[in-house]
């Protein structure tokens, strides 16, 4: 008899992962260095103090460490949230009409509304254990906010967060989400940085960018003792704690013997479809599976699917290292597509070199097909997607459907990385037809690309 | 050594309960019967009929019946977002520096974001297996409408939601949820009912009430062939399908070798409260445990606190039969209180008559202290609570410091029921101090003693 295969399944305390694991250590060739923008040379793990924790600086740089314990301290909030559930979706299959088994991960089951706080607890942790006075970010969308604002509640550290001001505008509940938790609020551009100052008075009316308000957050950083910068994407260390996303859906899976043909993720900086792929990869990389691995992105801001793979800054205000990753220029303004936390220009180093040493596939999709897909989704499933899961759903689904087609019953996991409560204006969008795509043309691409710093 | 007692536990699906426990079954005095407002007699099931779908109105009816079957599909989509997790609020706990145990049974994880679904549910599945067109129904705050909204989706029964007007403005995002699951959303008092077009002609300008919204949903679904009133609290049908949280919460406490000394829930209608509480005043009933059992209400609406137990209608446009409760008078309007959920002037007749009989206390307790014990709630547990909820917490926190002042070291569970993520607008007026507690003087409860139904 075939094995009963629930639901939702949740790990016990006992079951979940005690390590993280560093995708890095199985890699055959590393991605390049991280250069400093003034010398061009390789950055040494000192010169990242000044920015990071110096955990958080290590584990940024640790090539070979395989695994890291999670501190104790980390796995005790992990379970005040954890495990979330490896999810079967049944109706959804059934809609579907699908011979394909549809498992996914929900990470939306907390109160950042997505995995985020994988990461923010642990970053936290380490600026409260180097005994800093507070952290400052960056947050677009407003999720990664929310999570450093709640690891920071946690820990009573102050925390400065710049959230691009038009989020600040039209999230007015998120901003309040972290002004429960105790987090200081910046639209950004503003006046509080050098650079804010700069970028306002070229243009006084603009909206902000994910890359200005993480160019303001460094700045406020590195100019107030005692304060570090914290990033909740594209970084190896965020990739590192995102690896239990990964850990637990595999641990699931095989509690099921099941074993995934297609792993999905959204990937904007690749902190979720980094941690999600974390140990299939492994397991491709060491030749004891070959599953698919399926990066989507939106059509709108398509770094995978039509960047270059170059070296550029991080942010817009250009005071990051430059890494080495495929991107559409730390210029490049994507268009106000709805999945904010998807609109930027680069994506992880680590992720770009498995791209680019063909590890992974990578699509492309457009919003309304997204919107499609999430409201779908959201009827067959109960659980209302953030628009960036939805771009994972989207790819499942069609999978799903060509299961249908050829008769495969293929295993697919994707991550659904949060829940859309604070994205209705997206779907009232949607809902009312005026939802409309953008494809960025090849023209404009170039603007972003003859903009590139010039060590390529 | 002492069971190891984990921060969350989750029953397995072997482990979800079939039945739901009918806590009537075990009264040793029923709560008096409906009356039909027109002849003063006992309503007869039949008398039900072009209101409720039948196999609810015999639920609504039944007194004897102890355990019904839960239906094999009500609990497949059960499945998708239960078991819900027993939380140990570990953290709460040491920052109140009390030997107390704290328990919560956390409802919110599911896109309605409250404990509204299960019954949600289990009515939209009694209208489809009866063949019925579709569904009327209102909501205040917008929980109850989005569950039901999510339930009719999945069965593909059309939806029309009265929501209270002052609502509908203020919380447009509810409205976009509810559309996402196809629902169509009516604001009320409208021009769609006779009963809407009085009030509107009376007062143009009224934000409405969730008493006119009630009768608003009942004329439409009488005078819409097929079409059937469902609602989301007060009744006996839906204190019987909110007896799953109870149920669960007791399996789960089971397995941790725990019983609770005090049971706490927010009291509005008695949805959750009665849901949550059921398998263990079957316990005080039958003589076999006798735990203090708390409900919570709002010092602004103190229907069971300050109300009189009389014979009243459920709406305020007196279409209802009339139900012998905990009542502030159908003409009652509650202050602007943030938690919409508990501005209800009645309590359902089941929890009145144990209330009157002596079996559950209720406290009642003010806005900013509720909302104080959220934003700590949310600090220590990560969870951002909904107003309603943040009721509970108050009186557990509470209880908790009574434990650190004697030293005791009590088992108090109580009910989270939901989220506060659309509640952002009543934190950030706690947030800027602005929030103000609103007391009815006893000349204001008075008024609306008054207008009681002559019955009395």
């Amino acid at each position: 008899m075939a094995k009963k295969i629930p639901h939702r399944l949740y790990l016990t305390e006992d079951q979940m992962p005690k390590q993280w694991y560093n995708l890095r250590a199985d890699m055959k060739q590393q991605h390049d260095p991280l250069l400093n923008p003034a010398t061009l040379k390789p950055v040494k793990v000192e010169d990242l103090y000044p920015i990071f924790c110096e955990e958080l600086a290590h584990q940024e740089m640790d090539c070979t460490t395989r695994y890291f314990d999670i501190p104790e301290e980390i796995q005790e909030f992990y379970k005040m949230y954890r495990p979330s559930p490896l999810v079967r979706a049944y109706n959804l299959e059934k809609a579907l009409k699908t011979p394909a088994k549809i498992y996914f991960k929900y990470e939306g089951n907390n109160t950042s509304g997505s995995h985020k706080l994988n990461s923010a607890i642990a970053q936290a942790y380490y600026a409260k254990k180097q005994g800093l006075k507070g952290l400052t970010t960056e947050t677009g969308a407003g999720q990664w906010g929310t999570a450093l604002a709640e690891a920071c509640a946690f820990y009573n550290l102050p925390l400065t967060v710049y959230m691009v001001k038009v989020s600040y505008e039209q999230k007015p509940f998120r901003k309040t989400v972290m002004q429960t938790y105790g987090a200081e609020i910046v639209p950004s551009p503003s006046n509080t940085t050098k650079i804010g100052q700069e970028i306002l008075k070229e243009n006084p009316d603009t909206g902000g960018s994910l890359g200005c308000a993480i160019s303001e957050a460094i700045e406020k950083a590195m100019s107030n003792p005692g304060y570090r910068y914290v990033l909740g994407s594209v970084l190896n260390q965020v990739l590192l704690h995102q690896s239990i996303i990964g850990l637990e859906s595999k641990i699931a899976l095989e509690m099921l013997d099941e074993y995934p043909d297609i792993v999905i993720g959204c990937a904007g900086g690749g902190s979720n479809l980094g941690g999600l792929i974390a140990p299939f990869m492994q397991d491709k990389l060491t030749g004891k599976a070959s599953p698919r691995i399926v990066a989507v992105e939106p059509a709108s801001c398509p770094s995978l699917t039509r960047g270059k793979y170059a070296y550029d800054f991080c942010d817009t205000g250009r005071v990051t290292p430059l890494a080495r990753m495929y991107t559409l220029g730390s210029r490049f303004i994507p268009s106000a597509n709805h999945a904010g936390g998807l609109r930027y220009h680069g994506m992880s180093p680590i992720l770009s070199k498995l791209y680019h040493d063909g590890y992974m596939e990578a699509i492309a999709v457009e919003q309304t097909k997204v919107f499609e897909a999430a409201v779908l989704f959201a009827k067959q499933e109960t659980i209302l997607p953030a628009p960036e899961s939805a771009h994972a759903i989207r790819a499942a689904i069609d999978e799903a459907i060509r299961c249908r087609e050829t008769g495969e019953a293929k295993t697919i996991l994707f991550g659904l990385t949060g829940t859309g409560y604070f994205d209705m204006t997206a779907y009232n969008s949607y809902l009312s037809g005026t939802m409309t795509d953008y494809i960025p043309s090849d023209e404009n691409l170039q603007k972003g690309f003859d903009l590139l710093p010039k060590v390529n």
